[in-house]
């Protein structure tokens, strides 16, 4: 697939005078795609009912004349101010009570039905005005930025107790399922149930990680009421734009009704705002971002998408202006991050912003033209991006021979009850794909319901807290090396914890008998290598024991393929795991320098420095922010 | 009086079917206390009035029949969720003015007259049908754990003015005592007073310590009010199992009403949620919990049980669930909390839980049997303890031979006056404790109504803010040697600050003319061993002299047996202090390694490792976590 | 003029028969001035209507019997509890959207017109009765203490659209103003626009922007309509007592209206509480306070007084009782501190407080007497400075040689789009301040809307983001070296950022066309010396170069007198840029040690040892807190 570019437009910003020429440069400078219509709502629907459309099919019609493709996004995620008269309950309400108020965006709660059916309403209308122009449509936009997808507010208080109703058909279930009979929380009715916030102490959390289910299901079922206009009138992909690091709701759920998963990569912005790495790790890669954080992304992306189709809708092009810090990207960053984009398989890598804006929230966010209209560092990037796609083959995908489990109602089961600070999925997650990484491993993020592993040679499942019973079957089936725990499996039935390992898994005998955990100050030396960190398991069972620590607990024990880490491992034992996993498996890897990164694209292999210094690798030297391939 | 030991169960939360088995258990193991009925009052009572005793009584038989003898606990703790129907505002108010809900526990105000009323009901049925069977008895839950002390609910507004007035009986004699000129604070009315929170600058600290007062009055009142209905159907001894560094409310005055006083000990969750220690003694103790925490506690509790009488109601045998971090304990140091229990006098030590629950807020809390009923570790050091007391005789108690008065309200008076960071009563206090346990002695805690001093050698007054009559009268007959202050007897009748110390300690010319508090990097050296810290103040009068600071302040003065100390000491001036005491008064002390602690409890002297490393003391090896008596 | 010392005395805080004394003692001490009256609201009037003037007017009589001037304050910064029942709706309201209750200070709002208009009724009414007596005035206490400018209660947000009504006259014009197309955030109607607060991101900067100017609006009304009232009635110079580093209303604003700017110095709280300062820092200056934070503010209010008269009203004279830690001055400060407040040009210098209060919030403040009525430390050192005021000539003041233009407004823009952590208006201008004074520079503080630059050598402004009309021309006319930046000038026309710089300053033709902020851990080396930290723009422009940083960036650029900083500088770029500033301008420098602060103040030249250790300086030695003048 040939891969192509694209940037985000909002001509209501800009004096309809200039569309034309804007259109012409970008089309000069080679993108095809632009994104328009997003948070338009307040201009196309002045007053309630008075649709003002013209405007946006000129601006449409502007673009096509330059022969760019148009993603149309729905306006939904900034409701205009008149909404709130006809839906003054609307608002979000936050964990202390406080109505989300109108102002800036996302200034809604995806469980209020009325302002459900005008988002469907607004999404209609656009579908019959345009369906036929868009080449694509986004809908809404960035569900869950800035904490939106829990909401306490009536209207999702309602919405919980039918959902619970539905799921658990009574109150002696629920009781049942939650344990309430500890500190007498039994109910009666599920009109009692309130939303697990303000609370005295910590609530249930079974409770908790209802709301947690629920909330991430209204998010699902919002998402596919558009979707559902859309598609009544068009026949052009549908997309949402995610986030980085965004854990409240299921984007594989969300990602089944959509042929097109995108992102929105911001890798200087989330290293400041979205890592717990330490300072000196977020210091040297302050003007490159995290050499892991976006190819993480770009893979579970390629899995949410339908045929592993994904784009990143919105590229960081300079300095942001929402982070702790904002610093410029050294130079060649930006190139960089569009050809990692496309080594792990984006169709289209879009800047966002076109033009930065003299106003606003944005005022001072990067575009890749300045408020001037002149050219900002980031447009001579995506210029070379432009010519150097033109002079190579078609980067191809295939099939990588590691397979990373992820799941979004295993973060929530460690959100609700992560047993100690720091204890997060994500860091679990994350800390397990960059040691991958590191070893010059290509991965596919796979969902928790997977059914097949042919074609992995090794499979990783971290923190995996309930294994579904597919996955279980898969792994039963599985030739590869398959690398479970910490925590997976824990909970067979979201109640038994700390209890059997899944007995499930024919062959692998192991227990886990008692869960401590440590002080990040106090990690568990393990003989031969690394440590166990923050979370700790006793194990027991016949399974072989592959590993011990100095206290003389077990940190990981084998069956055949298959083998269980009852531990958080710290880089220099999963080291020791993988390298192991990798040669039973007979699997190659790679030394890596500390700032070297590579992506095998089918038989394409693309080497990214991530460093700001030049480095030394195969041979040949690859400067800051260096790409190569071949 | 023979030690023993118990468990605390929870019937309702296991098939009836495993209960004969878990009695035969327990009595197996060689305890012989089973606290039951805490919590459980959505199964004691469903629905209204419509009481539902049986299985209750069939699990308390069951327990008897194996020679178990049971504590029932009220459940009022945890009230069901059709109270807030009966009471819709019985709920506590937080600071910021939101009601604190339902779904977890302590969830009501202690101002509430209904929900009193309501506690006092179902207490009363427990007590007429169970008051024959009853061993002991618990009075609610853990007063105070959530931060449930405070709450700004209307019901509490409507008792602090009744408070008021009763305190007061005229706005002008508040106006007067409260110094309400001050910023024309002053009233007309007692229905004017609002609650001390959400003011725009802070309270009026008078106010600030009314308030306090007035809610320890409502904790007393609440308790007196289940306690009266307990004696009327029951002989059986009653007591709460308070928590550790819970400030809140006058535990001697509750504990007035009661035969025992309980606490619930959890060394390491304690460790690294209720302690300032630096990071490097919390991880050094992170299995062990710290060496003087407990003793503390138990010292307390013994002064707060009507004649010494108290109990570790809840003993942590394992991994807790609720702290930062929740490392396993070393192992063996089970065993040592439970010795040093004894060893300080507690009448038994239940351990908390039996079994590991499989669900709930507590479901990743250890218990001595893992959820699977397979024995976790604490299990074998109980046993451990049980064959230890058959083989040993009584442990005795006699007075120790130093006092050191223990006040809630000083606490009170720090907290709303601190006058600067980190100037906390109970860690003054706990300095103290520690400095005077590394030098092996042991102590009795005293309130500060007491009235005699006598079989003292030393009696250490450390920031008791205000020096009740009685207790001046006692210092001055008594032939101890009185270390008195910081701060100590600062507001003779809670206004004058500073001011002149005590005048009515006959012979101790001392003045305090000025308070500074002092960063915590700047230390005021003290000519010959350590330093003032925090806490600072210039001190006049005709005593001698005994130390001064480098800046040529008076830190300690003396006539006689009492000596004014003018600061917070480091421990290398409090060792300075101490030793010269103990050598004034012809007390011996040791010189301890530091992990090792000692309790001389009657004619037995118990030793302590609480380090994770073998140490030598007194020609012997203890290993970690050793205990040696003789 | 000659120099004169106050105090701040509260008669209704003391027994009507020691006034007399106080009074004799107070004039003994050679003091001239005392202020009474201010939060003595409650007592002038216990009941509505019910005024009880009579004992002030004893109080006055008593004290203007010895020969002391009285500064009567308005007591309207505390309004009794009454005054709720009248105006239930007068209090501001926290960003949470809490009232600010009763019971400390300051609880009301400053939008709320009938809280205003019984404000204007007490201050005309205390005119009327005490305006033939009353020497000098003081309104109000302390605006903005307490975070007290932002309310966001009902009056607010009606005074607010009607602000906005008044500003911009149609909804359009706001909307085009506020770039409200952005995120659909644009109103029908002025009734639809909330208060900044509870937005669900981040508000519209200009939105923010607005309601600050608004805010600082409302402080200017509520303080002229009180002016106003004394002004019929009084021709006695009227005065405010404004804070250290309090932003949040234009000071020149109200002090337009005003004759007398006072300010209430704090040094040891003021660095505890109000410093971004390192803790080595803070340690250092523990006992003696910044070495410029003071004079700093002197300068300022010397700026913002009429005619450049100013006093301190209040001035810390021993230990206070609200910083975070709260030690007592090192000796000599006191003294220390008056003479440099004299050395900037104060009128007066008043001890807050005469004698240390017995209970209330300022219990543990110091006063000059203790609350047994001896004198405290501070005492003393007054007692010297008035022995050296009669022995030396008046003090004189003339035009420094730099001016340094410092602006509310550009600290509200800084505050609404800080672009990055730590980038703070105050804390720019006071590291150029500090520069300044460490090369022994004497400062006159400039409004940004000066209209004459004439006398000045060296013109220093920085962070000024928008440079009006008037300070371009002075700017244009002046013969003094200008250092202007970084980001002054950024928004000509509060809209277009980051944009050209401004094309208004002929002969200066430097662009900014990429702003970035950079982590703490990150700065960039200049070379030559020292380095851009936090803030860095990237400059083009045909001016010269001066200098540029390690990565090639431009630096500094200018054209003749002109020179445009691009960044924060670290104190070794700024000594560099200031070294040549001197140099250009034919300013001699100073090179003092790091304790030394000097004050040329006419032909006089004041020394200031601000360390703990004795200075050599100039071929004499100046002990810790010493001050020599010559």
């Amino acid at each position: 697939m040939k891969r192509t570019l694209g940037t985000c437009y909002y001509p209501e910003h800009w004096p309809e005078d200039i569309w034309a020429e804007d259109a012409v440069r970008m089309a000069d400078l080679g993108l095809t795609w632009v994104r328009v219509g997003e948070f338009a709502w307040s201009r196309l629907e002045p007053a309630p009912g008075q649709l003002q459309l013209d405007w946006l099919e000129r601006a449409i019609d502007t673009l096509m004349a330059k022969g760019l493709n148009v993603v149309l996004g729905t306006p939904t995620a900034a409701p205009p101010r008149w909404m709130l008269d006809r839906h003054p309950d609307m608002l979000a309400v936050d964990d202390g009570g406080h109505p989300r108020g109108f102002g800036s965006r996302r200034h809604y709660c995806f469980s209020h039905d009325g302002y459900r059916a005008e988002a469907v309403r607004i999404t209609r209308i656009l579908a019959r005005r345009f369906g036929a122009r868009a080449a694509a449509w986004q809908v809404d936009n960035e569900y869950g930025c800035h904490d939106t997808v829990y909401s306490y507010s009536d209207a999702a208080r309602r919405a919980f107790r039918d959902w619970l109703c539905q799921r658990y058909q009574s109150p002696d279930a629920l009781n049942q399922a939650w344990g309430n009979v500890f500190w007498s929380m039994e109910y009666d009715s599920f009109d009692q149930i309130d939303l697990p916030n303000l609370t005295v102490a910590q609530a249930n959390p079974a409770h908790a990680l209802d709301f947690r289910r629920f909330s991430s299901d209204q998010v699902v079922r919002f998402n596919a009421a558009q979707v559902a206009a859309i598609r009544a009138h068009s026949n052009a992909p549908v997309s949402h734009n995610y986030m980085g690091r965004t854990l409240e709701f299921d984007h594989f759920a969300t990602g089944e009704r959509m042929e097109i998963a995108a992102w929105d990569s911001y890798p200087l912005g989330f290293l400041e705002d979205r890592s717990e790495a330490p300072a000196r790790h977020k210091r040297r890669y302050a003007r490159q971002g995290d050499p892991d954080f976006q190819a993480f992304h770009h893979d579970l992306y390629r899995a949410v998408g339908r045929d592993g189709r994904w784009w990143v809708m919105e590229q960081q092009p300079g300095p942001v202006n929402w982070a702790p810090h904002n610093p410029a990207p050294l130079a060649g960053m930006v190139r960089l991050w569009t050809w990692e984009a496309f080594a792990h398989g984006a169709e289209c890598v879009s800047y966002f912003r076109w033009r930065q804006i003299p106003f606003s929230q944005e005022h001072y966010h990067a575009g890749l033209l300045r408020p001037d209209s002149a050219a900002a560092p980031g447009f001579a990037e995506a210029a070379q991006v432009v010519r150097e796609l033109v002079a190579m083959p078609d980067v191809e995908q295939a099939q990588a021979p590691v397979g990373l489990v992820f799941d979004y109602a295993a973060a929530w089961a460690w959100a609700v009850q992560p047993q100690g600070q720091g204890c997060d999925y994500f860091r679990l997650i994350f800390d397990i794909y960059r040691g991958l990484r590191k070893l010059g491993l290509s991965i596919d993020i796979l969902p928790a319901d997977t059914r097949d592993l042919a074609g992995y040679s090794l499979v990783v499942i971290p923190g995996l807290v309930t294994i579904p019973e597919r996955l279980m079957t898969a792994i039963a089936k599985a030739r590869a090396q398959v690398l479970i725990g910490p925590r997976s499996g824990a909970t067979p039935r979201n109640r038994t914890l700390p209890g059997p390992l899944p007995p499930a898994i024919p062959g692998l005998d192991v227990t886990v008998t008692r869960v401590e955990t440590l002080r990040p100050d106090m990690p568990v030396p393990v003989d031969g290598a690394g440590a166990v960190i923050l979370w700790r398991e006793a194990l027991e069972g016949t399974a072989d024991v592959l590993d011990t620590d100095v206290a003389g607990g077990r940190v990981a024990m084998r069956s055949g393929r298959l083998t269980y880490l009852g531990g958080w491992p710290d880089p220099g034992l999963l080291r020791r795991l993988l390298l192991r996993a990798c040669r039973d498996a007979g699997l190659p890897h790679l030394d890596l320098p500390p700032d070297i990164r590579v992506r095998q694209s089918g038989p394409t292999r693309f080497v990214f420095n991530h460093g700001p210094d030049p480095v030394a690798f195969e041979g040949r030297t690859l400067p800051p922010a260096g790409v190569a391939w071949g």
